[in-house]
């Protein structure tokens, strides 16, 4: 059984002609706006900006090569396919670097490695690196749209009649859906969704995402969460994750390892939505992204403490793999 | 040594002729503003508002019984002294119930029992109802005082040079003042303060106040703990509670027992400050009450969230005594 209901989140960025529109999350969800890319600089402005998060920055990221392959016409030499070729390979190199660059804790290199080794591999072969690179991009976005609608339904199916859910930050449509999934299925299953500040994708985005689901939801502090446990009104946990190791940790938004801890603290099964750990052996290996101390000390543009207020603010915490009770892997295909 | 430096947050509320000034909590660090409160209603407004809290309501809840001393001249009878102190007494009754019923968290009950207890006593005695209760409030104030002034040393006493400390929403002035005589006493102390959503006292007060005493402060989201505990960024945890119970739990501040698993986790001791227990054997016998979302949904008078948006907002959460290395009580001899 499809889902019924695909949440804006689910699909965040999509290329129409030569512009790539990237939904605001940040605007979510008093507007849907969409934010026009045109190239790799735009693209690096809305992922350094969070103004789409995961998955989002993933599609930012594909996509970008897309936007990136436009003719240069910028020479007035003329030159052989060959040697277009060979500068649109050097160039989608610089295009993979500016994206690697742009946010330590996420593994761009690993997807931007793989284009540019199709781009050089199909330049040895004599083949069109334009055309090349646009298969295996329009590849990898199909093969991860049916991957993720296949997630869907295995959420739905750890859903149980009458659970009540913790999340933490935002999975991006995916929990959305499988609650309106659930629904359909005859269960009942309400949410708790916790604030996530300092960014409140909770507040802001898994809302009103579940609201869209019709599914019933509310709203807590993330100070909450040891009470709402101890007092046994959730009985389970489904987060997404930013990053996985081989040895099954995960990083995910900030508080997401406190809540592991309670969880097991209070002997609630923790789920977790895990992408392909390629090449990470454990939380080790991951860079910890600490970001700009204005993001928790500015809010909707005002500062909101004193001027010489400092902040710490690290992106991401890590949950150890013994924390986590099951991983449900999205394999990407790449 | 004494402390050199008072916060204002020490001592939120005094009388000054026939009006109560309290410290509108709410508006610290943009305004020190004092509300006018001139009778129990409204005491019971600043209460129920947390315009002040925890030590603050103590406060008004006592000087509530000066301001409620002033002469009855309503009624046109000329009454016997006698008769007029029966009917003050009667009156001290129902200012009791008003305050009692405020808050369901809060043990003024204990606090106004006493005061309820020495008027009538002075009535049994003959003895004037105005002075017996006056003596005894100033009196209570003036060891209080005192008393704080001594915990706040032995606060000081607890930190040593080269600690980290997180505190959790806001201690009333104390750690603020440890925090400055630690200063003067020649140890280096640091300190990250909670945000403490939804009300935001870590950022507002905390913040602010160890700003005032010159002390290094880092605010962190609420989200951030177990993050700073893993990174070993914290070495000492202190925080305040709302009630105390003979067998040693606490209940503070939403937020506080996670913060106690998480500092059990992480090795890192866990000093509380605390009151008497008079007549709570157990958390269990704490009600916990209920805040209405909105204090969650809206943020300086707006509604951030959706209208459909529910929330759940519990003021406080119980700490159980086991999570707790220490405790510094106050004996406050009522």
């Amino acid at each position: 059984m499809p889902p019924m209901f695909e949440s804006p989140l689910f699909w965040p960025a999509h290329i129409k002609e030569d512009v790539l529109y990237v939904l605001d999350e940040t605007l979510v969800p008093a507007k849907l706006k969409y934010i026009p890319v045109k190239n790799v600089k735009g693209a690096v402005v809305v992922i350094r900006n969070m103004k789409t998060r995961a998955f989002g920055q993933f599609l930012v990221v594909l996509n970008t090569f897309i936007l990136e392959l436009m003719p240069d016409t910028k020479s007035g030499v003329i030159l052989s396919q060959q040697a277009k070729d060979y500068n649109l390979v050097k160039h989608l190199k610089r295009v993979a670097q500016e994206l690697n660059n742009s946010r330590p804790t996420f593994p761009f290199a690993e997807v931007t490695g793989i284009i540019t080794g199709v781009a050089q591999k199909a330049l040895g072969n004599g083949a069109d690196v334009r055309v090349a690179v646009t298969k295996t991009v329009h590849g990898f976005l199909a093969g991860i749209r049916a991957r993720r609608l296949q997630r869907v339904q295995e959420i739905a199916e750890e859903i149980k009649d009458q659970d009540s859910i913790l999340t933490h930050c935002n999975v991006s449509g995916e929990l959305a859906m499988a609650a309106h999934l659930v629904a359909q299925q005859g269960k009942y299953a309400k949410f708790f969704a916790t604030e996530t500040r300092p960014y409140m994708q909770g507040a802001k985005l898994t809302v009103w995402e579940l609201q869209q689901a019709k599914a019933p939801v509310t709203l807590v502090a993330d100070n909450a969460v040891a009470s709402l446990m101890a007092d046994r009104l959730v009985n389970k946990v489904i987060i997404g994750s930013d990053r996985f190791a081989a040895n099954g940790d995960i990083a995910n938004k900030i508080g997401s390892y406190q809540i592991a801890v309670l969880a097991r603290e209070f002997g609630i099964p923790l789920i977790v939505l895990t992408q392909p750990s390629r090449g990470v052996a454990s939380a080790k290996d991951m860079p910890i992204e600490m970001r700009d101390a204005d993001e928790l000390l500015i809010f909707r543009g005002k500062r909101i403490f004193g001027p010489k207020a400092k902040g710490f603010y690290p992106g991401f915490d890590v949950v150890p793999h013994q924390l986590i009770t099951k991983a449900i892997a999205i394999n990407a295909g790449l």
